[in-house]
Order: structure tokens, then C-alpha cells, then sequence
């Protein structure tokens, strides 16, 4: 299991969602963007927009390799000259409001001697709670998680939670998920098969639960205030990616790819002064809801 | 010349332009929101929305101080325990796609043995650059600099042009403009009244130039295509701000009002992946121009 391999089962994984979303959509394809990085390596970026559920969806891959720059040595916490990194992320934005948001990130890391790790997650934002969908969500990444170790998912949940907040707004991004980091057999219990294979599950399990999330709702036309809501949640969801994602100011700051790293941002989004919606709203519940998050969840 | 006179005349200076940018705009007038800090101080932010020529506007005034936090004491490079700060900020975004948005700060900053500095500026962004308008605009910032300070224009346009850059996208974020910061009766041969009274004079300049930025432009119904690229071209302004913005960043990340600091974005914004204007078309002039200005500024 070498990282060769690794990043072709990582692109493998990236067309077979890809698919899966298409068939999903059953409207719009994705297009493939190829490019090349002066340091080493590179990507491919697949890109959809104006589908029939998807209005703007991103799934990249890219294989990266190159000397540590400082920006690295400051997060990695471990000495090293030349990395290899390769993964898959994925950021879905629906058409309708009351489908969800959800992204995800599968990523493979190693330095020349051999140390190496594996990081990840996977999210749901929802313009509108809904607590059943939550639940489901919650209940197939715990199953997915469980058959790898039964720690992960509580662990990992938790992480989720601390890491998808807006401590500016004191809300949470969505209803949370699973975030992962810096794991290797030493922390993990498990082999470097084992948790690569726990990545693929996880990237698997990806179409399948987002089908899941969009399939019992009636794509009625949605009404002026659903969308109203849901530009003013998108905004939220830019500020949380710019000002707070890990990835995105890695990325942008150490002078990566910006379309492929920005490809995450909605369609469009909107910004109200002091907007605080009518109480008793389903608006104003989900607010309530995220705003509540860190107390319940 | 003490802080609450200085506290005093901002407060002045904000309703000042308030009522010149109400008369201008013929429609919208500025609502006004009264907040506390609970470390101390704290300010009356102003907002308008849904003008005839401004879409979404705020000036906001605060007049805080408490103790000097972790944050402030890295950016400071001064050692302090108790800091009063002082300032007036505005953002312009108008309805119209060939109207600029338009930023200006004025602020003062003094720790408890005295020590004090001046800082702001006043830059300009165009969805549509207009050269003529642009010289018109560095010519009346020059003017008003040359009455305190020949030094002064040359030294802070320089500084606009280097800071309001986006690097992820190496581009200007518009025409520039000035920028200054820590300016004090040692670095600029001037004294406190005087620094002050600079202060003042750009805050007075500010309604004048928009005003001219938007005078002889014939307010037809924009296309679809110049309310398109405006949207580009917000999300451009919410890329800098949320994550080059010096101010917004330490006013986020220090736990200032999110509100009032967020102020400054757009009323909506657009991402389209790896979008690229029309060869030959008004916006690819545009783009070339942004993307060459630090070769011809």
C-alpha cells in the first residue's frame, strides 16, 4: 500500500461519486478540470453547476508533492523536508432549500521517512434543521465508523462539533458530523490498510447518505422566504470556509490552487445588517437550533 | 486635544457624512444601532439599505477601551496594558453596477502613558474601471494629503497598493487609493491637532468624491451582464475582506461585534467556477487592468 496506490484508489473514489451524483441529478454532468502544480503534482477539479438538485457541486482530487514550506512546518508538528499528499473533497450546494448542504474530505499524508497519516470528515449544513435527517445522518457514519472501531465515531463527533462552529455568530455551521486528523496506526488502533479503507468507506457512504437526505422531499417551487433563507445561510457558510476552515486558509495562504480551493463557495449568498428572523419562524428555529447546538448535541 | 474630544468630533464626523450620503442617495435614510462592550466603550452603528443609488451602506462609530488582549499585543509591537480606540468606518456598495463601491477609516489609538497613533484611508473599487474617474479620485486624495504633508500621497498610495491586494487571485482589489497606519508625531512632522485635523479632512472628502464617482453616470437599468460581473465582483470584495481585511480579521477573531465589523459586506455575491469574461468585453478590460495594476500604479 503505497502512496501510488493510494492516490489512484483516491481518484477512483472521486469518478465513482461523481457518478453517483450525476445519476442523482439526473440533469447535469460534472466538467474535469487538469492542472499541474510547479512544486509537483497536481488535480483533477470536477465541477457541476445548474443541475436539477445540485446548483453548484465541486468533487477534486489532487496528488501534491514538493519540499515543506514553512506554513506546513508550522501546522505539522513533526520534522520533515519533502511531503506527499493526495485526497478527495467534495462540497455539494442543492438548488432547493430544503435540501441540504454537505461536504466532505478524505486525505492521505506522508513525509520521506515514511511517517504518514490520514484525515477527514464529513458534514451536513441544512438551510432547514431537519431533526429526523440529522439523526440518520448521525446513525450511518456511527454504522460506517463502528465497523472500523467503535471509538471513532464518538470521537471523531465530537471533533465535528468543536471544529464546524462559527464562534463569531455562536452558531454551529449544520448539524455537525465526524472531522478527523493526524491518524496512524499509532492513535488509531488500526493498520495503514485498515485506515485507508475506513477513508474509502467514508467516501463511499457519501453519495448513498446524501441521497438519503434529498429523496422524501417534494421539489416544490420554493417559496420567496425559503430562498431568502437559505442566501443568507450561504453566507454564513462563506464566512465559516474564509474565516475559519482550516483547509480553505492552508490552501489559499501557502499559495494553492484558488479555483480548486474556492470551488467550495456557494452560487451566490447574501448578507442582511442585523438580520434576526421572525420569531416562531421555521427560520427562526433552525437559528435557534444551531445557536443550542453545543448544548445538546 | 484628549480622547473624548477626538471620541467626540468622530461622532460628529460620522453623522456629517451620514446626512451627505442620505442626500445624495434621495431615497434611504441610516438607521442607527447603539451598542456596549462589556470591557468598555463601545458605538452607534449606521446602516441603510435599499437606496435609490446605495443598495447596502454602513458607517459605523466606536469609542472602546479595556485591557490590552493577547491579540492586540501582537499587533501592537508596543508595550501597553489599557488601550482607547476611536474611529469612524464606512463601506458603499451601490445598486448600480457602474457606480463603485467605496471603503474609508479614520481612527485614533492611545495606550494609558500617552503614546497615540492615527490611522485609515480611503480606497476605491470599481466593478467597471473607469480611468478618467479613477485619476479624478487620486487626484482630489493627493490634494487633500499635499495640504498636510507633500509626503503623505506618495507614501500612502503605495501602502493602498500593496494592501489591497488579493494574492490567492493576483489581482488589485480596485484603483487603490490611501493607507496608513501608526502615524505619529515623530514619523509624520505633524503634530497631534494636526494628524487629527487629516483625519477629519479625508472623512469631509469622502461624500465629495462618491459623489463624483456617481454624478455623470446615467442611471439606465443595468443588464444582465453588468449585474452579473457586479456579483463577481462582490465576492471578490468578501474574498479580501474576510480574509486579507486586517480590521475585520482582528475584529473577528478578538470577539468584536460581528455585526457591526461585517457590515462591510455586499448585500449579495456570486462565485462561478474558473470564470473567465469574454475576450475583448468591458469586464475582461477590467480584469486585465486589475491584474496588471502593480506593474502600471
Amino acid at each position: 500500500m503505497n502512496k501510488t496506490e493510494i492516490a489512484s484508489r483516491f481518484r477512483d473514489l472521486q469518478l465513482h461519486i461523481c457518478q453517483a451524483l450525476e445519476e442523482l441529478d439526473g440533469k447535469a454532468f460534472f466538467q474535469e478540470d487538469t492542472w499541474e502544480r510547479e512544486e509537483g503534482g497536481g488535480g483533477h477539479t470536477r465541477t457541476l453547476q445548474g443541475g436539477r438538485i445540485l446548483e453548484k457541486a465541486g468533487v477534486a482530487f489532487s496528488a501534491v508533492h514538493g519540499p515543506v514550506t514553512p506554513a506546513m512546518k508550522q501546522q505539522l508538528g513533526h520534522e520533515g523536508e519533502v511531503f506527499f499528499a493526495t485526497g478527495v473533497s467534495i462540497v455539494l450546494h442543492p438548488r432547493h432549500p430544503r435540501h441540504p448542504i454537505m461536504h466532505m474530505n478524505v486525505r492521505y499524508f506522508e513525509l520521506e521517512d515514511q511517517t504518514f497519516w490520514f484525515g477527514g470528515g464529513i458534514d451536513l449544513t441544512p438551510h432547514y434543521v431537519d431533526s429526523v435527517k440529522a439523526k440518520h445522518f448521525h446513525e450511518a457514519l456511527k454504522a460506517t465508523s463502528d465497523t472500523f472501531n467503535p471509538n471513532f465515531y464518538p470521537q471523531f463527533k465530537e471533533w465535528a462539533d468543536r471544529y464546524f462552529f462559527l464562534p463569531h455568530r455562536n452558531e454551529s455551521r449544520g448539524v455537525g458530523g465526524i472531522f478527523f486528523d493526524q491518524l496512524n496506526e499509532a492513535n488509531a488502533g488500526l493498520n495503514k490498510e485498515q485506515l485507508f479503507e475506513y477513508c474509502l468507506a467514508l467516501g463511499k457512504l457519501f453519495p448513498v447518505v446524501y441521497k438519503h437526505q434529498v429523496a422524501d422531499v417534494a421539489l416544490q417551487n420554493p417559496t420567496a422566504a425559503e430562498l431568502n433563507w437559505q442566501a443568507l445561510r450561504r453566507g454564513r457558510y462563506v464566512e465559516f470556509n474564509l474565516l475559519h476552515d482550516r483547509g480553505t486558509k492552508f490552501g489559499i495562504y501557502s499559495g494553492g490552487r484558488t479555483e480548486s480551493i474556492l470551488m467550495s463557495m456557494p452560487p451566490m449568498a447574501n448578507w442582511v445588517y442585523n438580520q434576526e428572523p421572525e420569531e416562531g419562524s421555521e427560520e427562526q428555529k433552525t437559528l435557534s437550533f444551531l445557536r443550542a447546538f453545543h448544548e445538546f448535541c
